[in-house]
C-alpha cells in the first residue's frame, strides 16, 4: 500500500467522529426543495457545502443559480496537473419528513442508537455526500491523486428540472473525466456493488384521427375507420407475441450482452416471486430470453402510459372519436439514443399506419442510456476499491430507471459510475430513514481507495 | 276502389284546410322537452291530442305520467272485432327554437310561403303526427277497417329515458299486431321510402388490469404486461385487416341479405363521396363486399367509443397504469340481440385475454335490431299505398341507427313500419324547419290506402 493511501486511511480512522458531526451540521438543515417556505433553507444547505469546500481548498468554488435551487461547484486540483478529474456528484436536498408521527427522533437532528445513524437525508444522500466529502479530505491531506470536481444539486428530489441550464451555462466548468455518484444503494451490509447502466427515455405522444369531428356510431359506424380502433391496432403491432419489440431497427443499437456480464447480473439478488408481489400482477410477462432482473434493466421497452379518446364518462356514448391518443414511452439501453428510438417509431408508422387514418408523433422528453463498461478503468478502480474494503467482490448492478442527472451528464460525455452505502430498508423518503453506521465508515474508506486506484 | 277508400280519400280532400289549422294549433304550443321552462307546454300539447283522440270517438284515452313527460294513450276500434291493430307511434316534443335569428317567421306559428310549411315541428313531427290523425279522422268517417291504438310520447328528443317504464307499466294496453311509425323522412318528393330496419345496439366497458396500482416503467417495464397494451392487443384483435368483426360467432345470428334485397337497397340513392365529406377522414374502410350504404345499415359493427388508461395529462409520466378501460359498442343487425353480441365478446375475451392481465366486461345498455320483411303484408300494404299515391315504388330503405322506441316495442314483439313525408332540406333541429305541403297532403292519402290495405 502507498504510503497516501495508508495515511489517508489513517486519517479516515482518526477523524470519523469529525464527519459524523459535519453529518449531523447539514443534517440540521432542513433543505426540503419541493417546499417552498424551506427556499432559505436550500441556499443555507448549499452554502454550507460551499464552505465545506472552500476549508478543504478548493481553487474554486461557487453557487450556481440557473436552475430552481442553487447548484454548488467547486474545484480542488491535484498537485500533479495530468492527474485526471472525477466529477463527484450529490444533492443536499431531501424529502418532507412529514408524516411526522411515526418519527422516533427528530428528523433533522442526526441521532445514533446502536450501530445505526438516524434523520432525514441521512440516507438520502446527505450521509454519502458526506462520505465522498470526508474521503476527499483524507486524500487531500495525505496526497491527493486527482483533481475533484464537484456538482452538488438541489434540485434531485423535485426531478433536477434546472440542472440542464446550470449545466449548459458552465459547461467547461464541469468538463470531467467521469462522474462518481454515491446516490445508489447497497443490497446488503455485505454486498458493495456498482450501478455501471441505467436506462435511457424516450417520451412521445401518438395522435391518431381520422373524421373531422366526432361521429354517430350508427350513421357512420362500418364504413370510417374507428381513430380509437386503429390507434390500438397500431400500439398491439409494436410487440410480437413474445413481448419482443417489433419496430424496425429498435434493438439494432442494443449493445449484446456478454456472457461474462449475464453471469454478473446473474449473481445479483433478484426475487422473481417478490418482484411480482410488489406489482400485484397476475404473472410475469415479456422477452423470454432474459432473467425478468435482465428484462427490467438491460433490456429496452416499449409502454403504454396512458390513453385517450373519445368519451370516457359515466354511461354510454355512441360515437367514432374523431382522435385518439397514446402516450408512449420507450426505456432504452447502450448504445441505442432517444433519436434512434425516435426514428424507429417514425418508421413502425410509415409502415404500418393505414391510409385511413391521419397519425402525428409529438416527440417529448428524452434521455440517453447510461453505461460504463464493467471493465473500463474507473469501474475496476472502484471494484477493488469495494473488494479492499468488504474483502469481497462487488456487485455489478444495472439500474432500470432514468436518472435525470446521470442522463444528462451522459449527453455531455460525462460516464457516472454508481455507488453508495445505504442499505435496504434506509427508508429514504419516510419516516426513521437511517444509515448503517459501519457501512458507512467502510464506504469512506472505499472510496479513499477508490481515489487512489485510479 | 272499394267505397270506403274512395270516401276516406274525398275526406281527405275536403278536410285539407282543417287538418293545417288543426296543425297550426299543436305546432302553437312550444312543447320543447329539453327545457323545464316548458313543461306545462308539454301536458298541454299531449293534453291537446287527448283531446284530439276523444273527439275522434277514442273508446279510451289516458295520459300516462311513470315517465319524464306524459304519453298519450289512445285506442280507437273498429267495428270488425277481428280486425287487426295498428299502434300509431308520434312525439309531440321537439327541439327548441334557438338560435332565432334565422328564423325568417317565429318559430312556434305555422306560417305557409308557396309550397312550404314553416315552423319547430312541422317535420320532426307535428306534422307527420297530423298526417296520421287526419288519415284516422277520414278513415274514421267512411269505415274503419283496423284498430287504432295511440302511443304518443314526449322523449324523443331526449332519447325516450322514461317510454320503456310506460310500457312495462301497460304492456295489455299497447298490445297491437305492429306499428306504424311516420318518423322517418322521404329522399325527394317523388321517392317515397319504407325504413323496414334499424340496428340495435350494444354497449360495454371493457376493464383490463394487471398491477395492483400504477408502476415506474423504469422499475417494472420490460417484465409486467401493460394493462394499456393488454387493451390494444384485445381491440386490435376484434378485426381482421379487411375490418370485419373476428369474435366467435358473431355473424351467426346475421340474416343474410338477399339478391332482392341488395338490389332494392342499391337503388337508395347514396352518395360515398358526399358521406366521406361529411365524415371528413382520409379514406373509406370496412367490409370490401359490401357497399357504404350497406356497411353502415345492414352490416353488424364492432366500434371502440372511447378509451381511458394511466396519464393523460400535460406531459409526461411514465407508469404502466394499473388498468386500461375502453367504451365499446356493437351495431347490431336482424337476428342478432344484444345477449348473443355480448356472449359472442365474452367468449372471445376468454379465448384472446392473456393470463399476465385480469379483465372485466361490464354490460351496458342494450337494444335489439330492428326488421320487418320486405315481403310481409304490412310493408307490402305500406307500398302499394305509397305507390298508389306517387305512381311509382317506394325506396326500401335501412338506418344505421337505433331508435329507441323502434327498439322497445321490438322487445315487445312489436315490430315497426317507418315512413315519412319531410324532405332533405327539411331543417329538421334546425332553423326554418319546414314541410312541403303537397308531399304531406299526398302522404295523408297515403296512409288512407294503407289502413285500407291492412
Amino acid at each position: 500500500m502507498s504510503d497516501s493511501r495508508a495515511q489517508a486511511l489513517a486519517y479516515v480512522q482518526r477523524h470519523l467522529a469529525d464527519f459524523e458531526a459535519a453529518l449531523g451540521e447539514l443534517i440540521a438543515i432542513p433543505s426540503i426543495s419541493t417546499d417552498p417556505a424551506h427556499k432559505d433553507d436550500m441556499r443555507r444547505a448549499a452554502q454550507w457545502l460551499a464552505d465545506r469546500l472552500q476549508r478543504l481548498g478548493a481553487q474554486r468554488v461557487a453557487l450556481f443559480d440557473e436552475g430552481v435551487h442553487p447548484l454548488v461547484f467547486g474545484e480542488l486540483r491535484a498537485e500533479r496537473d495530468d492527474a485526471p478529474t472525477v466529477l463527484v456528484y450529490g444533492h443536499y436536498d431531501v424529502q418532507p419528513a412529514e408524516p411526522l408521527d411515526p418519527w422516533e427522533t427528530p428528523p433533522f437532528e442526526l441521532v445514533r442508537r446502536g450501530d445505526m445513524l438516524y434523520a432525514r437525508g441521512v440516507a438520502d444522500m446527505k450521509g454519502q455526500v458526506m462520505a465522498a466529502l470526508a474521503a476527499v479530505e483524507a486524500v487531500r491531506a495525505a496526497g491527493q491523486p486527482v483533481h475533484f470536481k464537484f456538482l452538488f444539486e438541489g434540485e434531485e428530489e423535485i426531478g433536477s428540472p434546472g440542472v440542464a441550464r446550470v449545466l449548459e451555462a458552465h459547461a467547461d466548468d464541469f468538463a470531467a473525466a467521469f462522474c462518481l455518484n454515491p446516490d445508489a444503494g447497497m443490497h446488503d451490509r455485505d454486498m458493495p456493488s456498482i450501478t455501471y447502466a441505467l436506462r435511457g427515455l424516450a417520451y412521445f405522444e401518438l395522435w391518431v384521427s381520422g373524421p373531422s369531428h366526432d361521429l354517430h356510431s350508427g350513421l357512420y359506424g362500418g364504413a370510417i375507420h374507428n381513430p380509437a380502433q386503429a390507434l390500438a391496432e397500431l400500439i398491439a403491432g409494436m410487440h410480437d407475441a413474445q413481448g419482443r419489440v417489433t419496430l424496425p431497427g429498435f434493438y439494432d443499437a442494443v449493445r449484446p450482452l456478454s456472457d461474462e456480464e449475464r453471469q454478473r447480473l446473474a449473481q445479483v439478488p433478484f426475487d422473481d416471486e417478490a418482484f411480482l408481489q410488489q406489482a400485484g400482477a397476475p404473472g410475469l410477462w415479456g422477452e423470454p430470453d432474459y432473467s425478468v432482473y435482465e428484462r427490467t434493466t438491460a433490456r429496452p421497452t416499449v409502454e403504454v402510459n396512458g390513453l385517450l379518446a373519445g368519451f370516457t364518462g359515466e354511461g354510454s356514448k355512441t360515437i367514432i372519436p374523431a382522435r385518439a391518443m397514446a402516450k408512449i414511452s420507450m426505456r432504452l439501453v447502450a448504445d441505442q439514443t432517444p433519436e434512434h428510438a425516435a426514428a424507429s417509431l417514425r418508421r413502425y408508422l410509415e409502415q404500418h399506419a393505414p391510409p385511413t387514418v391521419r397519425w402525428e408523433l409529438v416527440e417529448m422528453v428524452g434521455a440517453p442510456p447510461a453505461y460504463v463498461d464493467m471493465h473500463a478503468p474507473q469501474v475496476q478502480a472502484l471494484a477493488q476499491a469495494l473488494q479492499a474494503v468488504w474483502q469481497r467482490e462487488p456487485l455489478y448492478v444495472r439500474g432500470g430507471g432514468t436518472i435525470p442527472i446521470v442522463a444528462e451528464l451522459q449527453r455531455r460525455g460525462i460516464p457516472s459510475v454508481l455507488t453508495g452505502f445505504a442499505l435496504p430498508g434506509a427508508n429514504a423518503h419516510g419516516p426513521n430513514e437511517n444509515l448503517h453506521r459501519p457501512t458507512w465508515q467502510k464506504g469512506i474508506q472505499a472510496l479513499v481507495h477508490f481515489f487512489y486506484n485510479l
